[in-house]
């Protein structure tokens, strides 16, 4: 199957992820190994992004990607053909979110002993994510200018809980009326530590801005 | 509170779902209402799309929108505000989706023997609302252009279960990479009876053919 690696995740029997996410995180520092859970909603770019993202960084780092859907693989194809960079598919069965069990059964298919950095590409869905702690070292997500500015007001916890806020397609800024200015400022309302970074993964803009940053999660998390 | 009456809903205990939609399904035949459930992802422009179709509608059926969301109040006071249609919103204090016990809770509030048509706006979410029967006389949904025409492929069930869906934000198609005729194709592969209708909800482009074929919808549902 194009060499892409898939796997059928299941959901946890324990009801005790916050506690197993914690351990995860933990785990995942002592092995030096950045783990970024990436949430957005469908369609707001996250693969597009994370293409343009790998290829700053996969220089410097040691790099996977899991690409959770619910049933198909072609996030996976097509990081791996456009990147290089490995990458394996969770079919989630339907379910509309990863917690730190299901996250594990797709660490346990990687070499962590030669991973920098894993980036997590959460289902898209701006509400169940949120909810689960995937035991992640932190949580960013992807705000596309078409879904509007008004988001953080209507999906409040997933603004919340993440500390990086990719505003993603603003080359798209012409054709809607998104008012950058009053969705930082419903951001900040949420979660006034979140750093947020406007992009266009189609011409690249701010991707520079966004590797930049990432280096420096990944580089403060190995060092400390 | 701007006229909008909140409810808080609270999720079944019962675990028979199933049963239940399908019981509020034949009330609400019997009362002659016709309930459609519009789901969508976040920012796909349903509370737009619901303001242009009810001002078509609103001379000839005696409408009432409920709409359903995590946690604000915007899309019921601007859907009173701009169409005079009768609005409430339910909160539905986190959750991820609506299933038919919460419908009922919503449609309690509402005066059914002067009603034809209710809109149930359900929570932007591709993934949780297509798992749960509302007890709604059809379901719709909504894809916008910016969040790409593989949407079918990635979150196939809402796209099975709806029997019409709504294509919105065609006026921005020459700014992305969108097939419209693969759009097509994979929703006919998840669902060969769908009915297809491209939109802008923008400029009004299409908005007339969505009246038409909600007003059959309707008309069939009362006469039989």
């Amino acid at each position: 199957m194009n060499g892409v690696k898939i796997i059928e995740i299941k959901k946890s029997v324990l009801k005790e992820n916050e506690n197993d996410a914690n351990e995860l995180r933990k785990f995942l520092k002592e092995k030096k190994v950045y783990l970024l859970n990436l949430m957005s909603s469908p369609g707001s770019g996250k693969t597009t992004t994370l293409i343009s993202l790998l290829n700053k960084l996969k220089e410097k780092y040691r790099i996977a990607v899991m690409e959770a859907d619910i049933d198909s693989d072609v996030d996976a194809i097509k990081i791996k053909k456009e990147t290089g960079v490995e990458s394996i598919q969770l079919h989630t069965g339907g379910m509309c979110h990863l917690d730190s069990y299901m996250t594990r059964q797709g660490l346990s298919e990687l070499d962590l002993d030669n991973l920098d950095l894993i980036i997590l590409e959460n289902v898209g869905n701006l509400v169940c994510p949120a909810e689960f702690d995937t035991g992640a070292s932190s949580n960013a997500m992807i705000l596309s200018v078409p879904e509007g500015d008004d988001k953080p007001l209507k999906y409040p916890l997933i603004f919340t809980v993440s500390d990086l806020v990719i505003i993603n397609k603003i080359d798209t800024l012409p054709v809607f009326n998104f008012d950058m200015e009053a969705c930082k400022k419903y951001i900040y309302d949420r979660n006034k530590n979140a750093t947020i970074i406007p992009i266009s993964a189609k011409n690249g803009d701010g991707i520079d801005a966004l590797a930049t940053h990432i280096s420096k999660l990944i580089d403060n998390w190995t060092i400390i």
